[in-house]
C-alpha cells in the first residue's frame, strides 16, 4: 500500500445567518449570542477546507481526484449554502443553531460516506468564518 | 506646506443583504441579480479601505491621526453595518439598492465632510466584497 | 449621469513560460533573463485584476454586470492562458516575449473594445506574477 | 529535556510541470489528468512549508536554527525546483509522476535524514499548489 | 457528551525584541543569533492563534464563547505584549530568551488553567513571526 | 516609444521604532502618540512596495530589470532598515519622527534619482505597517 498523504480542497460560500433560539426570550438570545443575534440577520464569506487522506495511487500519483472532490462538494455542500440563509434555506441545517461548529459537523455528516467512494477517508472539516476565527472537526 | 501623502485605514463588517427591487417582478429580479436576489438574504465579510490625503504635519509626522480616523469610521460607518442587514437596518442605505457600488457611495457621503475636520481630504472608498471583486470610488 | 465608480474583477491562471529570444545566443538570453530563461520552462499562478469604470446605473446599482465581465474574461483570456504555455499555446502572445508587461498589454488589447459593449470603460489590467512583483497597465 | 515545539519554515518555488504517463495513450492521459496534461506544460507558484519538531534548547531558546534549515532547503530543494521543469530538470523527480503528492514525498526523502543533523525531527511537508488545494505528508 | 470540535481565535501584537544573552560575549551573541541580536532591537507584527477544544454545548452550539476567549487573551496576553518590548516590558518573559518558541511556551503557561474555566481545553498556541516562519506548541 | 507600464516590487523589513519627540514632555508624547510612544520601543513587519513606470523596452519586454531594482532596494533601503531600530540605527531617518509617512518620504528621497539610472521613473512608495493601515507617496 502507498504512503499516506493528506490533501485539502478549499471552497467558499457567502451566506446569511443569525444565532437565535425560538424557545428563548429575546433577552436570553441577546445575552448569549450578542450581535450575532441581530433579528434581521448578518452574513459572512465562509471558507471551507476539506481534508481527506489515503495512500497515493501509484497509477496516478493521486490520493484522490481533486476534481471529483470539488464536484462532490459543489453539489452536496456549496450549492446548498452559497448565497443562501443558513437558518432558513439549508436542508441539512434545519432546526439547528447555525454556529460555525454546527455547520462543520453537518458538512462532515453530509459527505463522510461519499469520500469513501472516492478512495479516501475524510480527515477534517475546517470552516473559517472571519479572519479572526475558525473551526476544525476531525470526526471525534 | 508639507509633501502630500495618502494614508489608508482598513475596517471590516459582516453583513447580510440582497439585491432586490420591490417595483420589479420576481422574474425581473432573478434575471438581473441572479443568486444575489435570494429572497432570504445572503451575506459577506466586507473589507472597507478608507484613503485620505494631505500634507504631513511636521509636528507629528502624521497626515492625520489614524486613531481619530478609526474612531470616526467605527461610530459613523462600522457600528451601522457590522452584524446588520444592509437592506433593513442601515439608515444611510434606506431605499437604496444594496450593491457594493451604492454602499461605497453612501459611505463616502457619510464621512466626506468629517474628514476635513481631521485635517485631511477623503480620497477613496474601497470595498472588497469577496476575494474576487472590489469597488473603488474617488469622488467623481 | 451617475457618479463614476471603479469595479475590479479577479481571475487566475496557472501557466508555463520562459523569457527567451530565438535571435539571440544562449549566453545573451541567460545574461538578460537569468533563471527566467530556463530552456525547459518554468511557471506561475498568475492573478489577473481587471478594473473597469463607469457611471452607476440607477436601475441596477451596478457599473456593469460582474457576471458578464467574468464570462468575457473566461472566454477571451483565461481559457487561452490557464494550464497553457504562454510562449507556445496562446494566440494573442504569438511571436512576443512573454514578460508580464507584454501579457498585460496583450490582455488589454484583447478586451478593451468588448468592455464598451458592457457599458463601461477598461481602466487597468493588473497581473500579479509572484507575491513580490506585479504589473499595471492603464492604457497609456 | 525541554518541552517539544514545532517550527515551520516557508520557502517558494515557481516551476513548470505536466501530469503525463508515456506508457498511456493521449486519450488515457487527458481522461485522467484533464487540463493538467497539457502537452506544452503549465506551471505554478508552489509554497513549501517544512515543519520540524524537537525540544527547545535552553541555551538558545531554539528548537533548531531557522537559518540552517533555510540554507538546507535552499541547497537541497529550492535550487533544484525553482524556475525549473519538475518533469525534466529535477533529479529527485526523475521517472515519477509530478503530482503534488509525489513532490511532497520526494522532498521528505531528500531532507529527512539531514534534519536529524540539525537537532530536530522532520514532522510535515506541506505544499500549496494553488490557493484552492494543498498536500501534507507526515511520514506515514 | 457532544462531539469534540477545535476552535481557533486569532489576535495580533506588534512588539520589539532582541535575541541576546547577557552572560555571553558580543561575539557569541552575534554568532548565534545573527541579525536578531541587533543591540538596539528590532520588531515584528506577531500573529497569535489560540486553539481550544471541547464538546459542542447543545444549548448554544458553541465549544466556548469566542468573546470570552478574546477578552481573556486581551487582558492576560495582548495587553502585555502589544506595542511593548518583549525583553524589557513583559512580566511573563522576564529573564527569558525572547525566541518565538519561548513566547509560545510562556503564553501557554499564562492561559492554560483559565481555559478550563471557559469550558474547554487549550490545544495549541501558534505564533507567526513573519510570513516565512511560525511556531506551534501543543503542551508536550 | 513603447507603451507606459507600471511595475511594482515588494520587499520586507522587520524593525523597532517609537514615536517620540525629545523636545516634548512625556505627557505630550503619550497624549499625541499613545501606545506608539512606549519608551522601550515596539516594532513591525513592514512591507515596502516600490512602483516604477516607463515604456516597455521592445528588446526585453521589460520596463526595467526587476533584479536590478531588487538589488538597489536591498543595498540602499532594506539593509539599512531590516532588523534595525528606525530611530537609532538608520542614517536616512536621523533626527526625524519615525512615522510611516516619514519613512516613505525618506525612502523616496534615497532612491528617486537611482531609478532614472535604471531606465524608469519612480512612481510610488507604499509602506504597509500593519494589516490595517498603509501609506502611499507619489512624489507630490
Amino acid at each position: 500500500m502507498g504512503r499516506i498523504v493528506h490533501i485539502t480542497r478549499r471552497e467558499r460560500f457567502s451566506a446569511a445567518h443569525k444565532l437565535w433560539r425560538n424557545d428563548w426570550s429575546d433577552d436570553q438570545n441577546f445575552d448569549t449570542f450578542g450581535k450575532c443575534a441581530n433579528p434581521n440577520w448578518h452574513g459572512h464569506n465562509y471558507e471551507l477546507f476539506v481534508t481527506v487522506k489515503g495512500p497515493v495511487n501509484p497509477e496516478t500519483g493521486f490520493v484522490a481526484d481533486l476534481k471529483e472532490i470539488g464536484d462532490l462538494l459543489k453539489s452536496k455542500v456549496i450549492s446548498k449554502l452559497d448565497h443562501k440563509n443558513v437558518n432558513l434555506d439549508v436542508p441539512f441545517m434545519a432546526g439547528k443553531l447555525t454556529s460555525t461548529e454546527n455547520i462543520a459537523l453537518a458538512i462532515w455528516d453530509e459527505i463522510v460516506s461519499d469520500m469513501n467512494g472516492l478512495g479516501c477517508t475524510l480527515h477534517c472539516i475546517k470552516i473559517v468564518e472571519t479572519e479572526n476565527n475558525y473551526i476544525e472537526y476531525y470526526g471525534d
